[in-house]
């Protein structure tokens, strides 16, 4: 097909070009911090710290490499569940992410880790973690194309998703002074309405050509949950990667863990009560079962409680579950979404849910319940915020799930927009969900070996 | 079928009422402890903890992730063996243990956090570590009935579990002050004996109906690898998740790593030197080799010394693998117990064999050996234990076995009977093994289409 | 077939005799080290150690389990790309690893853990990964002969392998006193030359007869991708178990991440470049992804600096995609070496450049850059080193380099030989890659069933 040279043209030029300017950029401005440099002995000394092991990076290791687990392998078999897609789920989901973190790396690290003595930004553990964290927005946006677009769209829907995502965190987080320890708002609400908004301007009224690929088999449904239970068992690290040392990242994990095991139980109850014959559907449960970890994402290191955490859990399993039911449909047929995992359900609603929760348990907040010390720790309501109260905290949450939302939607259109162009080889109509495409894939049965075939493939007894 | 609106009816209302009820639970009694409070920053100050890394998160979330691991997916994939039960073993595993989490934080929470000032469970990480374990005495049980019972009575017979559970962890920690690590009796012996009553209860005389269903195809056993490698490889977290600080957690993990690594070469040679053709079994490279693990679980904190280890892990292969070969036959024909992960010769055998290995080396633990201080430490011979000698210890210790059998037993019969009831769904002979059952199986080959898909499946060359 | 009786007098015998072998000799050499012994509170005292968290076991255990997470399904799940030769991959991969570790405990124990007071090897976390790092080198030469030899050949490779690992680390890191982090000329130079020769020595000219096995499914290579990502993922824990506490770990776990990111954008580039339709292959997304991670194994933990990592990642990932593509066919009708993973542009090429990039980077090595404590920390110049400096130390990587090369063909060409003998039952040309030879594979298929069995297989639409 012509689309063949378009893409040797086009996917190695744009890898080539990209990384060598990462290199470049990254020899102008990346350094390593105090943490991680070998001047640390003598950092230790200024800072009377006693021992190694208070070196950020062992409280924050662990849980780093859980997150990295859950961008690589979560995201990635998450998304193999159709049946002849997994090749490009994995593997460009690998692409998207490997070059995202780099590029979080710097954008995040002009806003946030920037060194004004000498113009470098200083990274450690905490700036891998966020990097991560940056990519898996850009990763929800391509559950939402998953199938329809070229390796190349994902990469430059990457590169403006990493830039968007550090600009709209540093306006909530720092200029806003919002908490997002689990990103309900940051990630998930900007990811989920990043990916529907290019999905939407993308609308292909013509998909049905590649309906019968647009569905899953026995076995990649069962590779997708190895996706999800990784995204579901490390989601209490992803909620506590970033939180306060000791107490917040505790609580963080305890009410992600509890929030998760809530959504569980009401997404396996909805599915099965919406379908006429009481069965449950493997969409529901690889999906709707980690809604409650986007939605306690804000709150977890508030005193959300263990109950609280609970309900969170148990409301978004409703949900997200009824999401996929009636809301995908409404989505496609009305609103001309197509949204291949259903992300609105997985992370949209939820982290909007998530942004709310986490205003109002900010605003509730009292110093009789965190303790003074505990309020002011929790909320940095420290240097020029020395005079927040819970009260207007709340406000300013709210303020940052707003900013997320119009970073997504409107981002979104805008990449969209540039997505649309007709020079980045996506695929057509008929070859959407095929892995085909853009992979060598090995076919090599002889139709008069049938009888061997079947002998060998020993998948139904006699 | 008229079965399913019995589910409708059934699976959903549980869901939705036990969840309900956890909630309540919880708000009237679950609340953070020191170390997940915002109070920490003064509990700190109050107990001379010089640092946030000295928050026993640091000591143990690392285990704990191990472990969450292994419940979801080392347990949930070890069980997709069966060619068409990966979405119920892998799904139904992970609703069991959502719920089963749950109920085990408050069970266990009422029987050991719970604070008498003012009647509230003070739940941390610890608590988390614990609750997971005692899901996996419900797993456990479950790969005796796998394919045979109904989301609905998994739900039951984890509700009856965990209560259980909890009062023969009390009796056998608490009371009789026996050490149990890694859970070889607490839960090995006891979840693998709770499933073998239940399922002996259950009994089937009729299964062959299915037969066909029960058993492997390929794709089906490296599925169940990942589980099997995933419990092999996290095994000694989960033996040193909640020992002792230290030397403790050190020693379990180097004695559950060289038993296991011991039991995989016998278990290769017993199942290589039984099969007629000197062949492998991949049913005993899934489960014997983790036998060690099992054997190795009370003692793994005690002073067993590493040759000691390779022992135990030596003899459990080897057991194990015989348990496969002669001894679940002989359960299935002459005792009437149908067990379908053969957890009698993962579980039962080596969990009992742990708790004697328990109980010599603690009888046989000296002061040259331990150390005055060490064995103080390692067996807790403090307050009102303070007179106890390790003689003395190991006669407490083999009660621990008898309780932990006795609760098993005793437990199993009693929550068969209730599941033997009429009202739970459970599927006929002639439907065990079957996914469809309970799941949404697409199936969509035409006839007409054999060509196409038989060029697309590239399983078999010319 | 007569190879039957000649496994069941081989395989079963030889891991019964060696693994009694270990248990004695473990009794007469192996104990705890003073972190995992109960003499521990005492040892605490005696070296002024204030907490139980400054225990090694906490710097090191979340690395470990890393580790053995790449050592066991990383390397095993890599190797089930083979459509017919994954229970071989992953099962004799466990057995392997399972005898190594244990082997490598002892011989590494010998040279770098003997406690001269009492003769005996004191083990403690630190062992449990060196060993663990010990096996992968014999884990990357199984690559090189997957599908050809027989399980006791691969128990005889091991045996070996770990032996002569522990002499070569030995003079490379204390004799020739190099530095070598993450084992790219230790473990992968050395691994992937020894497995190279046995290959060489083990020609196979008629190998053409299984060729038809000697590929992958669609299937079998998502399988392989949960081997490339927990590989990928958890490297920069691989580079960082054993170096120095506090910055030492943290900066090689920065190096190896940014080198892997940068190593797929190349490999990406140059495997859609080098196809002539412009597709991916997944051969190289599954292996040469992994290359800068070998090649940063070295000079990891030295402040190579963020863009030096990058730098050496894009290389690698073009350099290992181009031996894919040229070198490994040139390899094979050339050189005579049948290398089935390529591990020739995985581990060898890399390993190589990682001995190089290791050897400036030490040389280059400055004061100002390291500072005057961090340089000696870094590079451990005290005691009887305490004189050397930079550029003398880049001469001595060097020669680690040139001992790594010599040992692992020197070793390969002798173990080769000693499988030439025709006694170990490997398997015949026509039954090379394909498990049926050492497993019981259930084939139950039958003919008058096609039907049914397309009805259910549901993997191709109308």
């Amino acid at each position: 097909v012509a689309w063949g040279p378009a893409l040797r043209g086009g996917l190695p030029a744009v890898c080539f070009v990209w990384q060598l300017s990462m290199i470049i950029l990254f020899g102008v401005f990346v350094r390593y911090n105090e943490e991680s440099d070998t001047h640390w002995v003598d950092y230790r000394k200024e800072n009377n710290i006693t021992s190694d092991i208070e070196n950020d990076y062992y409280f924050r290791y662990p849980s780093f490499q859980d997150v990295h687990v859950m961008i690589f392998v979560g995201f990635g078999f998450l998304m193999t569940f159709l049946k002849r897609y997994s090749f490009g789920a994995v593997g460009f989901n690998f692409l998207v992410a490997a070059f995202g973190i780099q590029w979080a790396l710097l954008m995040q690290g002009w806003f946030h880790s920037l060194d004004y003595t000498d113009g470098k930004i200083k990274i450690g553990i905490e700036n891998l973690i966020n990097a991560d964290f940056c990519v898996a927005g850009c990763l929800i946006a391509y559950g939402a194309v998953l199938g329809k677009v070229s390796p190349v769209q994902l990469l430059v829907m990457t590169l403006f998703g990493v830039t968007l995502f550090a600009v709209e965190e540093y306006i909530i987080l720092n200029v806003l002074h919002a908490k997002d320890a689990g990103g309900s708002m940051v990630i998930h609400t900007f990811g989920a309405y990043y990916g529907l908004s290019i999905s939407w301007v993308l609308y292909r009224p013509n998909l049905d050509k590649s309906k019968h690929l647009n569905g899953s088999v026995y076995h990649s449904d069962v590779f997708a949950m190895i996706g999800t239970l990784f995204l579901w068992m490390f989601w209490p690290s992803f909620n506590s990667a970033i939180a306060d040392h000791g107490d917040g990242q505790h609580r963080a994990a305890i009410n992600t863990y509890l929030a998760l095991a809530s959504t569980v139980l009401t997404t396996v109850a909805m599915s099965s009560l919406f379908e006429k014959t009481g069965k449950l559907d493997m969409v529901h449960i690889q999906n709707s079962t980690l809604a409650g970890g986007v939605a306690v994402g804000t709150a977890a290191e508030f005193m959300l409680s263990p109950y609280g955490s609970l309900i969170v859990g148990f409301f978004c399993g409703i949900i997200s579950t009824l999401g996929y039911i009636y809301f995908s449909p409404f989505l496609e047929e009305k609103l001309k979404i197509q949204d291949t995992c259903g992300i609105h359900n997985l992370h949209a609603m939820p982290g909007v849910i998530g942004g709310i929760v986490g205003a109002i348990s900010a605003a509730a907040a009292t110093n009789t319940v965190y303790g003074d010390l505990g309020l002011e720790n929790t909320f940095d309501f420290t240097g020029p915020f020395a005079k927040r109260v819970p009260t207007i905290q709340g406000g300013y949450q709210a303020a940052g799930l707003c900013v997320a939302l119009c970073f997504g939607i409107g981002g979104g259109i805008f990449v969209g927009l540039v997505l649309k162009l007709p020079i980045w080889g996506d695929p057509a109509d008929e070859n959407c969900f095929d892995d085909e495409i853009y992979w060598e894939v090995r076919q090599n049965v002889s139709k008069s070996n049938i009888c061997h075939f079947l002998n060998a493939s020993q998948i139904w007894p006699k």
